[in-house]
């Protein structure tokens, strides 16, 4: 059991900036997520592409966002728990909160944020009737144990670097091996689809470009894939496993089991707190809403600062927390580390002269 | 007349970033600031030293986030109209808003957006009975007729690079020169410092450790100052003029009489739209106040967003408009002018991809 402060979940820009908002308060932060690295959407969506609209930051990537407040908050040591998902919330009796992940991890929370963005991020799985009782038998999101397709015959489903990675990975160890994609154009590395051409114009593999309308069983495992072509005619490729990569989008998952009021598959918030309708639990980012929420990312940073102040007041009713710059308050700079403990000086390189007003 | 969608009143790290997220909406603006150069606090009160809030960048100085901000706006071409005061803000019989400043400008503005953060910088004024009177005859604020002061006994009081750039200035042409501070420690360049030391060494001008407790008047005109120095004795200097430097301090000014709801200070206004007493203006940053608010320049730059959007929808009622991001909007980068007009690519240096999801 993790006794904390309070637990962050979500580890994308909101998530890592309240870290930031709650180590300048003086609370330490456990920050979950369900992906194995930080970054939400930025690093799962658009890692590479440029954002403009982020204050001061006239164009950097998802990326460079990420690494940017990784830096940022570095002074306050949060712990990461990534690759897990949170799957259950409690209020004890005591009034904080118990959570229990995927991975077996317990905390003890005084407060929760939950900075969940769009959800946590899912495999998109083939929504056929047939599919569901074959997942981790005969039917993949994921591939955990590669013998399990030697000398088989397989399809793989998907157009991104995954599945043609794994198309190359495989190819050698399997009896047959189809590549079905809904086109002839691939969000893979160039490399990869060449290799994989190569391969067909080989007659090592075989690439089947159409989208997957069914399956056929026997005896509770896959037999066929069908596969509607672009022609229109529907093809049956015999088979006994299929991997499927069709990325990953986020889906509300366990959060929309918790108890906490719900618009539109958003948690409702005060506005001026962050909190939801459990009072301790707090929402930021895209996951929550409130009159005129807009989805930026900008909107969600600004909500960490309000939420941490809230979550102080939570966690120690009665204590008055007044409003302190990072300019000008020796407290907010040792706790950042830019001033050394004496509090005599700073200890930034180059030493900024820190004595006047307001940021 | 100038005519405009918006006018933004205050150049501060706010009231520039707003121009960037009306921009985004197809909006102009024209921003009017009372000092000469924009940034605003940022510039007036800490150009150097170091902030650590803002996110995504760990540290930077109020200097670098203005040039910053100067950097992002760019696209949008605002137009600065600076060293102006607004004096009168009047809404017209067709919805509009007319607006007059002290350097003769008239405006007939869509919207308005009081980005006035602690009010516009006036002088620190000398607090005693007699002064009022004498201001701009025999006691001055700033040097505009430096003839003024030929063969004349003054005083100057301040201890910083206004006092001493004046004292150094004016010591050539005057009769005596006193300069009178608080304190031994001076804000000034060192230069400018050990260059007045010289001058009191040589006898051409004297410096008088003390606090200014009054004036003698002879005749509607200034004839003594009184200084209580350090050993708690006042002493009398004769002088015919008087240059007080004491700095620049925020005062809300005549936004105080534009009939907009006030409390303490501050303009009230919705935190969902920023819209204050009066539809069509807007106030965001340090002059607003909402359930919840803080003085953050965070603060302030989300309330620009929500801001933009809620002015837009005052400009053009009816007109639904979505959010977009500048991630993924040809219509954004278009404005943004990262993507050319055909709307055929990105024209950035380095090319940016720019194809997938949300910021």
């Amino acid at each position: 059991m993790i006794s904390c402060d309070t637990v962050i979940i979500g580890a994308g820009p909101v998530g890592l900036f309240q870290v930031f908002e709650l180590g300048l308060l003086g609370l330490d932060a456990h920050v979950i997520d369900s992906v194995p690295h930080a970054g939400g959407q930025c690093m799962e969506l658009y890692p590479d592409k440029p954002i403009y609209d982020i204050p001061a930051l006239p164009v950097c990537s998802g990326r460079e966002l990420i690494e940017r407040l990784q830096q940022q908050i570095r002074p306050f040591a949060p712990q990461f728990h990534l690759g897990h998902t949170v799957t259950s919330l409690q209020r004890m009796a005591n009034g904080r909160f118990s959570l229990r992940t995927s991975g077996g991890l317990a905390f003890d929370a005084g407060a929760v944020i939950i900075a969940g963005g769009l959800g946590a991020f899912a495999p998109r799985t083939l929504d056929v009737p047939e599919a569901a009782p074959l997942v981790g038998r005969t039917l993949h999101y994921k591939v955990t144990q590669p013998a399990l397709f030697d000398d088989q015959d397989i399809v793989i489903a998907g157009g991104g670097d995954a599945a043609l990675d794994w198309a190359l990975a495989l190819v050698e160890r399997v009896r047959s091996l189809v590549l079905v994609h809904r086109s002839s154009s691939f969000r893979a590395a160039p490399a990869s689809v060449a290799r994989m051409q190569a391969l067909c114009d080989e007659g090592r593999m075989q690439f089947c470009e159409g989208d997957i309308v069914g399956l056929e069983t026997a005896a509770g495992a896959l037999a066929q894939v069908r596969v509607r072509t672009r022609s229109g005619m529907v093809q049956r490729i015999e088979a006994s496993q299929l991997l499927v990569f069709w990325g990953l989008h986020p889906a509300l998952g366990p959060i929309a089991d918790w108890g906490l009021a719900l618009e539109r598959q958003q948690l409702v918030v005060d506005p001026s707190t962050l909190q939801t309708s459990v009072p301790g639990v707090f929402a930021v980012g895209d996951i929550n809403t409130y009159p005129g929420k807009k989805k930026l990312i900008l909107s969600g940073f600004h909500e960490t600062a309000l939420c941490a102040f809230a979550a102080h007041a939570h966690l120690h009713p009665g204590d008055k927390v007044n409003l302190q710059y990072t300019t000008t308050s020796p407290a907010l700079q040792r706790r950042l580390g830019v001033r050394d403990a004496k509090g005599t000086g700073v200890v930034a390189q180059p030493p900024p002269r820190v004595e006047a007003s307001a940021a």
